[in-house]
């Protein structure tokens, strides 16, 4: 590969390898410069398949000025929204937010803020699957590529998640595996931990069993409240969500047998 | 508490309260000298049951030069087993190890260089019941009052549990109550966490489920190996467990509804 | 002391102490419910006057719904800005905000959408005195007693400084005394340290060396660039510092000797 | 350089490259089998100046058999050397310790449980480069190509560091460039720090100030003592050290301008 990019006048920024032994897999990120890179865009897909068919390679192409489109889902919690907004707002995160969606209306001045259109889409039982069919909708229309839970507390369904393969990002408040479902913070505190953690990964039909991306803990103890979890715990899920998107939108992160291979 | 220390010429050296306002029950471990203190050592009970009993309050006495007495159980890794018997030598654990019981033979060689007698109890289906009796037997004669389990891969039966409550220490290499049972590194691997876990724990007739006393993590990525995973999780048991440890044979620990408080 | 609260018929909600063997002080924050409280606020002070001043004690007392009027200082980077403006507004942090004040234009916006005046102080070179003479006034007039520095890039004069005594809080991108002053990323980056902190601390006459509230740290690699790590280090700032306010709005920290007792 | 190994029919087991864009060098680290490669290895170093001299590439090649010969050094405290003892013991650590060399009788336990041969040079200022002239003839004499201080407390001369460059790992007891020098934790307490740590580095001749392999920190609070410190900063000293002896011991560690690149 990083010969074809050479031998095209193209300039390495940035390259990792990973080689899976145990699953004879070799994986690799590769970043160049097109300045005087000498195939043209719109032939390099056509290019990569030839030299990297004899091979059975997989691999998909993105140029760095092409950013996601990504829709934030959140409820009532405003902390990691307020997060990915100002990180977002200060070129941190380099993707579009089109729009933010929301099953409450307690979010909605948060969006206002920061410029953003708010799409309040209430669920109640029995109109689920129209309401999501309405997001669907809503989202192709917006071309949004990625969509990120920022402590959204629906779960989407299995059709809604199909048409997001590896692109649903959800921050769980628990270290997983331990601690699925609802009230993770209520469950340690009852355990007796003394650790507390969150968890960023990509979302599958099987809940809070998706390719984890990234994972943070803090230390408890016998004077921690479960309030103190829950305000404790804020601070992870917002730095690992927003480390989980990072890596996301730079294109770092490879999905494989329902784990991800994490590139700087 | 400390009214009645003061009035009789005791100094305290120190002083830890805690309350769990949920549970409304006050914790308190103090410590103090007792040079000048106006009471001798066995009217102490006596007084303290008198002070005492009219709050309904459950106390411990113990006295620092009355070391705990601390059998180490052992099978095939050595890590742990090395790391108490160096910080025994170096005078950081203060307790009395009179005998190290194993159901492997691997270990005998550590256990002679410091100089303690090792005691090989193989169990084989069927003679579990007898190997516990025996073990218990030797336990009683050697006055033994607490229980270390480095990394001891047999399971001990609820009435040998029963024996020594709240006073056999376990090391678990998971961070419960993730991956609880045999084998947490490859369940982890395979999980594809990134951040693995050690939990040291009272045990209690339920498998992994004791109240914890430590935790500790590190942090793991794509790169690492089960195998990596297994040596890096050694350096979170063995210092896990020795915080525990150490913490236990201070007297810092308070065991209340399946959890701890842990005084410093 | 806490016979004095019961015997007025106090309730006592929280209780810590702490005991400096060393310096031989002992510390203790206590918390209690006024409902049925036998003595009226405004003789309080001269109760608990009477009752100290045989120990030589110092106290302080605070009512919880007095909230800390706090003033948040900042220059251009927005990320302890907005991190502390949600953490209030989801009210996290039990304060008032009356004032931002910046030697920037950059983060009105900011302040505007969260609804709090801002006031632009430039500050070049001849003028800092009459500047931070007005800020003075501007914050006398605000009953501010409270002063957090979210990264601002200027050094308060002594003479400023004497005028908010342990309740100016900084936040350092640098786990200190590593790496005081300027650019302290790029200091730890050409030392190829494996590791970057943060430092919230109070501001005294010393740059740097006030009396440290909290720090965390984050590890980091030769895979990390300059960039990376203050990428990655203004998560650290902004959660440490919103930890330092947290428990001095909590009014859980005792300043000793240029160190911090900080209760849970 | 891996169609190089592939066409002389070598099989990559690792691969980890680097690209410093800043200094414009690129760091590569191969491991390959030997089975059926076409090369003997007594050409190979040919060979590689061969194709790498167009480039100016500089190398160093390894072969897995040939353990690294390390000389511990230690001086009172064993906790760091019973644990390179006992790991080396278990086959963590792939490497020969011929020699264990002191300016203290006390450890001389130690080194006999494990058998190996214990070396007496007791230091007393004017024989100090004499002691050091019989180090250096008896560490030439056991082929030795490491060094580890494992808690020296004698500071190496520049002549004796110039023998061994980048290849003398010391374990320094703070988080560097905090604290260097003698009794860092009783600094960290006046300090008043909330995290220690302890660094591990190659030796230069600059006191504690060569390039950093590893790091790690604990949390601490105003409860822990300067006893506190230093018990709880003796478990990072030896995992720290351990990590940094393993990665040199593995050959993974590439020093370029005072820093490491430390691959997995």
């Amino acid at each position: 590969m990083s010969g074809f990019v050479h031998d095209n006048r193209g300039n390495i920024v940035d390259l990792e390898q990973h080689v899976d032994l145990e699953a004879d897999v070799h994986f690799m990120r590769m970043e160049w410069a097109l300045d005087k890179f000498a195939i043209p865009r719109d032939k390099l897909p056509e290019e990569l398949e030839k030299i990297t068919s004899p091979f059975s390679m997989r691999w998909s192409l993105f140029f760095s000025e092409d950013r996601p489109r990504v829709a934030v889902f959140a409820s009532r919690e405003s902390h990691c929204l307020y997060d990915l907004l100002s990180r977002h707002e200060a070129g941190e995160l380099r993707m579009e937010i089109p729009l933010i969606i929301s099953n409450h209306q307690a979010l909605e001045t948060a969006a206002q803020r920061f410029g953003i259109p708010y799409h309040y889409f209430p669920i109640a039982g029995e109109n689920k699957a129209a309401q999501e069919a309405a997001e669907i909708a809503l989202l192709r229309e917006h071309h949004v590529d990625t969509i990120i839970l920022a402590r959204y507390m629906q779960i989407l369904s299995e059709d809604f998640v199909r048409e997001f393969p590896d692109r649903i990002i959800n921050i769980h408040h628990s270290f997983l595996p331990a601690f699925p479902g609802a009230k993770p913070y209520h469950s340690a505190y009852r355990r007796g931990v003394k650790i507390i953690g969150a968890t960023s990964h990509y979302v599958t039909s099987d809940l809070d069993e998706g390719p984890i991306i990234a994972q943070d803990v803090v230390s408890v103890s016998h004077r921690d409240s479960v309030e103190d979890f829950i305000r404790r715990g804020k601070d992870l899920e917002k730095v690992v969500l927003a480390r989980a998107v990072w890596h996301h939108v730079e294109r770092t992160i490879l999905v494989y047998e329902n784990k991800t291979v994490v590139f700087h």
